[in-house]
């Protein structure tokens, strides 16, 4: 990049911060705690929140869904009784802070509980991008295969925890588990590993109990 | 946007397209048929090239390897003897034309046939830009989700093909092909979809004959 284009990212991300940590700062005093959950197209990321939330019983959440285009996730959640909206980016890669600020209004907030953002299905730009989330996670699966964390580092580095969905195909596919353990070690010794299966429901309570040990 | 930052990507696209155009009359010139193959991560995109390549003898194969990091699928492709360079964008989220102009050099291209530029993983960014090529193709997968259309409609819009990928893992998937082939078909009415199988090698036959007569 020209040093013109590099100041100006900089200049994105700096007002990007900004606008994040007030984002933040306003959930944290409503006692709402926000994830940013983070993973490619089709890895599963709506499902998980459902299994993540029907877990948490007397925890109130909301959901912003983040996509390109359409309302399906959204419609899929609201069916269900979770309060959620939506953001359609229309082309755009990842969401950013003032985004989430433009959608807050548009959500009750009335009691304290979890805030689930759920980024544009994406494992490159979102990881770039704070939205005033306390913490991000990541959902891949076994059947993108386990070479991710090589190839796309930055969205392991960040996540506070990674989800290992679609466990329920583990035995039709070749997946090295231990070559994917090493990957995301390397980069993020703190973050656990749980297998998931947003099918059959496996490994969620784990993630629950992880999830409220962070509240 | 604003309307500065609007400006600045016009002026981004226009001068991608320029380089664009002259890399694809170069390579035209020297009887190079070149390939953008666009996929979300794990998609099996370099899988689904060693498949075809497999199936077009007497076709000289080159490769450019898109990835943010890591030269795994480069070193895969010339431990099978297909002459292969890598690009890595350390951060960046899709393939420019000048990336492939700088990389041209680097592969021999002593005979006519085809240049395959696997992209960064990702539905979203690559589709905006063009890297010289004649034709893009769109790799997808049954464990992803018949929703992709509706959700990611730019890289099916430009897509001459779409590969449905992971043929092998359908029975154990709640794949529903009606709803993802009404999709493509709304967005793109002309792009075939081809049912593949990586691991198999289901359906690539169909692939390199429809290949061979756009050549």
């Amino acid at each position: 990049m020209e040093t013109k284009d590099v100041q100006i990212m900089e200049d994105i991300y700096a007002e990007n911060d900004q606008v994040s940590e007030g984002i933040q700062q306003d959930l944290s005093a409503r006692g709402i705690y926000a994830i940013n959950v983070l993973g490619a197209p089709g890895a599963g990321k709506t499902t998980c929140l459902i299994n993540i939330i029907n877990r948490l019983p007397g925890i109130t959440p909301y959901v912003i869904e983040g996509d390109i285009q359409s309302d399906i996730d959204t419609r899929r959640l609201n069916d269900l009784g979770i309060e959620s909206v939506q953001i359609n980016t229309n082309g755009a890669c990842h969401l950013e802070g003032v985004q989430i600020q433009n959608m807050l209004p548009k959500l009750s907030l009335s009691k304290p509980g979890i805030l689930f953002v759920e980024n544009i299905g994406n494992l490159v730009c979102p990881a770039e991008f704070m939205i005033g989330e306390h913490m991000k996670i990541l959902i891949c699966t076994v059947t993108d295969g386990a070479d991710k964390p090589y190839k796309y580092p930055l969205a392991f580095e960040k996540a506070a925890a990674v989800l290992l969905n679609k466990a329920d195909l583990l035995p039709y596919v070749d997946f090295d588990r231990a070559y994917f353990t090493k990957g995301v070690q390397a980069l993020n010794p703190d973050a656990p590993i749980f297998l998931v299966s947003g099918k059959t429901g496996e490994g969620f309570n784990e993630v629950c109990e992880w999830i409220k040990a962070r509240l």
